[in-house]
């Protein structure tokens, strides 16, 4: 009866131990983004089948983890809101800052709508730079249109 | 004694009844980013003088409420915690769903720190798609490494 | 400098003075659902152009105010969460109750992914009981499928 | 000295290792609803004796299991507000934008009152569409009026 | 564009001025039960359109005034949680004690079901007593099963 | 080192494996109210040294367990707030709807003060009613003067 | 309309410009306990007529403002939880350190009960001391027992 | 790597085997106030050496159990706030009902500055009284003025 | 009838319409501190009478609003919890981030007790550095052992 | 599987059984801050490999527990918000009282941008004074500008 968080505790323990990255496993697991394998084995997205197993092999889970792992989570990642953790939190402190802005600008150019989180795919990668490399993330979303009924 | 808030529904009186759009108003105010000039007057940036002067201009502004908009404001545009609009909840969901794996990966790759939300810039981009346009939205920010001392 | 929640006071004022009902009104916007122009003039939804302009029309509003209906709104009906009138909180207790079986049944049947509130559509009709009249519901919303990359 | 969130962990646990799905437990149970069953066994609903000497057999449980499983629960399938589970969140999502608007319009219909959330019942649907399946979810529930006294 | 809120406070103000007692104004406003009428002046119950006009006479009300007393009210008097207030207070402090004792002993008497809070009424006397008189509530609500689908 | 939530827990157990209702359990503990005994068993209330003893007697409690009956438990029922179980919550709604109307009417009759939630009793009854059974509930609490010094 | 919140601001106002201290204004309202009389003006206690005469002539308030001060005001003087102001916060911190202690002695002291905070009266008083005067308060409250029913 | 509320648990549990009180306890530690050492073994304050030594001995505690009775704890003792247990909650109701009070009186008195709740004492009575005893609770704490600088 | 919170809002206004700094403002009000002179016309610290006298000169004040200044504020300037604002939410994280560490280190050097943030004083420097310059802050505050009593 | 909570709690327990104080095992660790240390080892801040194997050899911990004390935790030290730790509470209390003070000055000498709690290092020393010694902490951050873009 082990819960989906002592999963992720077992997955971070067996990477520990392996002494593996995030990027072997993911690279481990399939050719999908090493993003979404992460967040799948921190309990946040899906594997297929394949993928749990060869994760499953990587890390020493047993088949009925790798069951666990295809299976939609109850997602949620952060333990508190707003969360503490300060790499964490300066997401949110987007959120904060440019929430209003977002709706703004995303409204005048595609109408009433939104940004999908659900048709949505992300990289993450260095930009190198003299002053002091920078996180550069691109994100993109299907806009959505409120249906009108 | 207008406060901030106030002179945020002032601005978006004067758009309103000018028929303006918030790229034609950041044309009007200078070279810089649509996306900062946009944040700068709905309260969480701020405007160099010239800008502000211009924003004044076009908005019908008092010299007063000019000064204002190059003052740092109180920022945290959000009523309520989490957003309940839509189209922002939609990046909290990120937040809570990408949380974990954001600090993962960024740790991993560049060690113990934050990605900055200070020294940081963003674009906003509409990206055309057969199945449905997409919001693209590229983040930069300077990787900060926590001081040893 | 009116805001939003002011527009609706105003509208629920003139709505009482004028002794009319939603669906009279709504029958007086347009074609579309009464569900969605009521939501329209709680400040939840939008108009089109016209339609705007036919609520302005018979409610003696402004031609402002009918440009403010057009415009997304930022969204959230709710003074206190859980919501404090029993109406509303009846269905907050189905989410509650219901949540995670409507998660579990949607999931089974349709994969990993959510109903969209967005690309959603709902009709509220009266369903004769001898034991007491029923209010029934329909609500229908696109699956989406989330994103693997 | 088993609490009933540790009897639906366990239930999950069964459901997985034998590969049945939501459906093919509830045909086993008997021949009420999908969404009841499913609702009972994760500790939102009860099973009359029968059904839960059913759902025993079924899933491995034992005798004091079924019993519980007869018992009223201690309501409330969210383990924060609002939900952070994306699937769950777009139905509070429909809370928060609906919710005067359900108000105004049934209270238009039947006076003042509420529709019940205990003499309900409830269906879900795939709803063919060429632009992507539709979720369709029809709720009925009595409406009941405030006594006068 | 008044709210309920205001109209609460007015007619607190107007009883002030006017020198009269709930009991005196519910006697001039119809048959019905003081607690009903009171709630309802205090924003939380509706009147009938003879009682509102009762009510708006004795209390100088607008025709206005006495329309909102009889549309439903956003339900829920209190403005914080837990209340402050020590009398009321008290009565939440019997649902924190004795709130799982009333869920053991209804559902044991009557099965899985809930008591109405809307088919429900209520009475307030003073019961005289040697070591210091009591207040008397007695309430009754109607019981409503879970229905089985 | 068990928490009085463990010895409810396990009270629970005993009573389901023994097959016993509420009201069998209040019979073997003493002739006093069997509100006030469940309550106990709750961990909401104390039983005497002799009740407790009974209490042990019939439901297989150690000589420790009586005596943790018989002391003041840290109160407090609702592991939520407000309360998530629909049962519990109607109660919590009446505090909601009926707190401020509670307040004038009491005040008007007693003068300021409270109604005892410590001098206080209870009788839960069920009164048949042709279109559905009804819950009656009579409250009895110490009328308490604020002091004047 | 006014709020009594709006009365406890004008009061200090009235105080303020008057350069009357809180006890110079409680010796002009009665013999009373200073505490009672400033806890009332400040919106938390009742005075008696006259004592509120006493209170308006020395403050300059209206007669319909002087029976506010008779009438039980919806108690509770913190603006946020826990009080953010230092001296009212370290009686909070006394609370959060002694809580569970009061509790423990006081039970054994008295049996199942509470110290009233109603039947209740308080002093506060200057403790000249060598090494920084001290504040001195007493309090007492009746002890109630639990009614056994 | 038991926490200092476990070390809390098993103090009440051992003080109720052995069947002593507070006060039979708090005499076997020292000449020190009661209220100190109960506060100390509730996991509050702190015990010296020879106090710690003591209190093991009367309540058979481990040599390292007996030094985490010296170390300051991570002081607060609610498990909830406001606190849900009545006797405690009393007290939080003083807070609410008086806080703006007291501070009105202490620096009326004293200047701008708080009571300290560190530099601080109590003592607990029974003060007998024909009408019902009384609880009567002395506070001292040092005055402490805010800093010029 | 103003509240605190609008004198500050009217100093702010005086302030940029004289265009003056704080650092002028506090030269004009006396010797002390700029931080405590700045923190009084925040609303957070008392003036004495000639610096309230002095600051009324320089911003154009009233007498009573000078009054006001001398008078001890009911503390507290964050109008959110946790902070949003992120210049001051960096100084929330260092709470959060070294909490345990300050207590850890403070009491292994003083004892058990606290630093005073009463009995305390700061300096904000400009710390010239060619990486960047930094912000250097001193705090001193007295050391408070608990009283043993 | 042990969390980082579990980690810090076992050094907490090794350092009591050692009889070792935070200074002695900072020393043994290596040559950098005992702040930055003992924050590492209570799980906020992470250790070299270097000085995790001697906090590892000196506290008889596991490689693995060496190896987490390397990697950055999941930040955030307070189990409560706001503190309720009267030591760690005074800290928060500063935020509260000189928040806005800091935001006002620090911009006033910087512009708008942040003190970096990153880029941060601190010193904690013990100040003696004939009055009562004093806790001297400096702090000093590097200033981020808001980039411009």
């Amino acid at each position: 009866m082990a819960t989906r968080e002592e999963l992720t505790l077992k997955i971070q323990d067996e990477k520990r131990s392996r002494n593996l990255s995030w990027k072997q496993i993911a690279e481990g697991i399939g050719p999908g983004s090493p993003i979404l394998y992460t967040a799948a084995l921190l309990g946040q997205m899906t594997l297929t089948k394949t993928e749990a197993e060869n994760a499953a092999r990587l890390l020493g889970l047993t088949a009925i983890e790798a069951t666990i792992l295809t299976e939609p989570p109850l997602r949620g990642s952060l333990p508190a809101l707003p969360p503490t953790d300060p790499l964490i939190y300066r997401f949110h402190e987007l959120v904060q800052t440019y929430g209003t802005t977002w709706k703004a600008l995303i409204e005048e150019e595609f109408g009433d709508g939104i940004m999908s989180a659900i048709d949505f795919d992300m990289q993450i990668e260095r930009e190198p730079n003299p002053k002091g490399d920078r996180v550069k993330i691109n994100m993109s979303g299907k806009f959505l249109s409120y249906k009108r009924y």
